[in-house]
């Protein structure tokens, strides 16, 4: 058994049952492990953006890593955006890079380059696994380290001759840290502020954004009053008819602040303080409003259910009846086509138990609006605001959820960084439909120019955020890539499209024209 | 005057004449301020991977250069592949990475990450501005670090505030740092080596493949009976009819061992000691043969002219007559497709001074050898083995020389990673042929799985070479970017698609179809 199969070997006994792998010479006793060893199933990607979004997207929806296979520094950087997104979605992540043989290094190759360098920026964990006798060892602490609260972002360096060098077999699972509990005196201290009768609110992100979390802070808020508002971006929201609904904070500033204008006190449960996107002249980076106090319940590593548990218990709400969103899509829209008609339409035909991934960027609020009373789905959004996400984080979903539809909001411009995912969403036959919000530029720049005040565009600025010159041709890059779709230019149009999408076996996608 | 309007006047004052741009928020300022100050033009990538590529080809060509313009950590990452080329290339680059405002930074706000951090392993000078007032004196410190000798990657971090703060007026380009001339002694020692009679080879890079470097070379040849071999990938080669012609070094280890058994001296002329690509178990790292001296004339970062000046002075050679390549261009070939038939097309009708970009990967030695005996012209390579280079390189060539026609020779696999630079040729309406070496796989990769003696390959290792699942449909890729194009499945369609590219006003892709 050489090192290669030693970590297969490990992934799988550790239960990481995909590899999304872009991989390259250094990697090929990797791969021929994978032939040997079974129990992981390898989705290429013709992109490592591809295979790092996917990773992120398979694992929000699965509850555990997958891998990622790299080639050297290069390889890894490629992947490196939708790393980001991962750690900023607290997604525990399992990535492979392989390198040159340790004794290669030395020579300095046209490939080589400081690759515990790169992965450090954008990683919890980076260990270059000593040799080949280590690896299995080494592997199946990264995957430990990736599953540590609340999910971390885990990079294992491969050198090739720890690869291709003998071992002694695989390796178990080191035990995996478990999330702490909120202090007594926090929840007590919280109870205290619940019960004061000042405005409050729950400002809720990771685990209180789905299940029996999102449950309890329900009953919570209707036991004392508190809103609930939810961060602006997350790995995964449950939502939808029969759940619990949460505010969330708007990502303009001025319609943030609003938002959280009058609030006295903020719990965090689940995540951090709420914070600008970007900074504008002129107007604040934190969120609340200045005499607010800002406290923690539990942060996003710790027991956020638990501390949920036990602050309903401490008022007295277990058994308080939570408001629930009512089953009330938006009726079939008609006239032409708007981003808040499109929305509609996407609510009023969004089925039951789909998973929605959200890049509609300058469209996404009318999008979450407009789904609020669809039936129950689950949400994902772009963590890090590493545009480019969308694709490969519908392609993982659609991997880790075969027998759900996935549907995929995706803006133009940002589609076009990671465009090679709808590859693999075709090769995997993934049940995803695409609907490509066409408006041929960056639109959000558009707004952000005016927003930063940097005065008004002229031709040059514009060159910079309008795509029309040439306009993309959505289906003949779809079908450039074996994906089959349509064209809607009317409400009408969009209605019948999503329907065949929505009906179709494998990846579908939608050209609206905006 | 702001920031950003200082560094975009410092730029234009310092040379830097084209901007290759995907900028985000933190990067209105500097948008805004092209708009304000003229000098620089602005070419938009939809993926960073095309800025960055493009700025290394501009540079090659330009011989000066250009910068780029990023969005915060992920939009850095995105294009680090290619600077990894660049910075391989010596080629000199100057990246400008928006961040956000400095006192935004503390909050932690998602799109925030290590930018210094994530820069450095790709870059020879990091910087962050450490206000607006200081913006235009780092911008300028900058380019001259970027122009450094052999040529280096700059760099610089631009926070949101230290563009739209006050700020003076541009900085001037500080001196830029001279190459060093080889030490007399050194030159004497070479040439006693070369007058010894025992096998030598000048090893060949940098400047020493191109001009006068590359014409010394050829008389110190033909006077010592030295052979001439060139580094494998490199920046920019002279070559074709009329020029001297070194043999290149092979890619595959055994054949490079093979062009250099016997020699007894290799003088290091503008690169390193020649090295493996990959290791490979039982094969050598360092392919020079362990009984042959290797010196040093100059190093890519020295007065390489100037040493092949003074050796040829010392040996008498400045009046010897190099050998030249004569003009013999290969015949038509008739027959099936097969990459040497397409090569020996190829060969027959390139265009005199046109630029060729190789990342042909597998064919590229056939492609290479095909058009040794062609009309003069500039060659290309992915000089850092980072794949994905191609299709924005010969963007930025043609950027940088109008008037020259750019043949892209692109393997499939490779071309997937930068894909969209196809819409940026569009929009530049540049004029630049591709042919696309479809052959619907990671060919390079079944050579090197038995290369790496990875034993045989299973099907789940095949799926990971194998891009015919589904297959790729070129023409309607880059006819959904606005490329025109055609398809080649016999050498007659060949030769009718290659004419009728090179005769285009604007970018046009063949499917070469193997």
């Amino acid at each position: 058994m050489n090192g290669a199969e030693s970590l297969v070997e490990t992934l799988a006994g550790a239960g990481v049952e995909v590899c999304f792998a872009n991989p390259g010479t250094s990697e090929m006793h990797f791969v021929a492990a994978l032939d040997r060893i079974g129990g992981v199933r390898c989705v290429l990607g013709l992109f490592e953006g591809v295979a790092t979004g996917a990773a992120d997207g398979y694992a929000r929806m699965a509850g555990k890593p997958a891998s990622t296979l790299l080639h050297l520094g290069p390889g890894l950087a490629n992947g490196l955006a939708n790393v980001h997104n991962a750690r900023r979605a607290n997604t525990p992540t399992v990535n492979i890079v392989g390198d040159h043989a340790a004794y290669h290094k030395e020579y300095d190759a046209p490939l080589t380059s400081d690759i515990e360098g790169a992965a450090r920026p954008f990683s919890d964990w980076v260990l270059t696994a000593a040799d080949s006798r280590s690896v299995s060892r080494d592997g199946a602490a990264a995957v430990a380290a990736a599953m540590a609260p609340p999910g971390r972002v885990a990079t294992l360096i491969l050198s090739a001759d720890a690869s291709w060098g003998e071992a002694d077999g695989p390796a178990p699972l080191p035990p995996v840290a478990a999330r702490a509990p909120a202090p007594p005196e926090t929840v007590a201290e919280a109870a205290r502020v619940l019960r004061s009768g000042e405005p409050a609110v729950l400002f809720l992100g990771g685990p209180a954004l789905r299940g029996p979390g999102l449950e309890l802070a329900g009953r919570i808020s209707a036991d004392s009053g508190a809103r609930l508002v939810s961060q602006t971006l997350s790995a995964r929201v449950e939502r939808g008819a029969g759940r619990v609904a949460p505010e969330r904070l708007p990502y303009p500033v001025d319609a943030a602040l609003e938002t959280l204008a009058g609030t006295r006190h903020l719990l965090l449960v689940g995540t951090k303080p709420p914070v600008a996107f970007f900074a504008y002249p002129g107007k604040p980076s934190a969120l609340s409003p200045p005499d607010c106090e800002v406290r923690k319940l539990a942060g996003p590593a710790e027991d956020v259910v638990g501390a949920l548990e036990a602050l309903a218990e401490e008022l007295g709400a277990r058994g308080t009846a939570a408001a629930l969103q009512a089953h009330e899509p938006p009726s079939l829209p008609e006239g032409a086509l708007t981003p808040e008609r499109a929305a509609a339409a996407v609510g009023a035909l969004l089925p039951e138990d789909s998973v929605v991934v959200d890049e509609a960027i300058t469209a996404s609020a009318a999008f979450f609006s407009k789904t609020r009373g669809a039936p129950p789905h689950d949400w994902l959004d772009v963590t890090g605001g590493a545009i480019g996400v969308g694709l490969p984080l519908a392609a993982g979903a659609a991997v880790a959820c075969p027998d759900r539809k996935v549907l995929c909001l995706q803006a133009d411009g940002s589609a076009m960084y990671t465009v090679q995912a709808l590859w693999t969403q075709a090769r995997e036959g993934l049940n995803i439909t695409t609907i490509i919000l066409n408006n041929r530029s960056y639109a959000i720049l558009k707004q952000e120019l005016a927003n930063a005040g940097a005065g008004d565009a002229g031709r040059r600025a514009l060159d910079m955020m309008e795509l029309d010159r040439p306009a993309l041709d959505w289906l003949a890059l779809a079908r450039g890539m074996g994906v089959e779709g349509g064209r809607a230019k009317t409400v009408e149009e969009l209605e019948r499209q999503l329907t065949a999408g929505l009906h179709s076996e494998g990846p579908y996608l939608i050209d609206l024209v905006l």
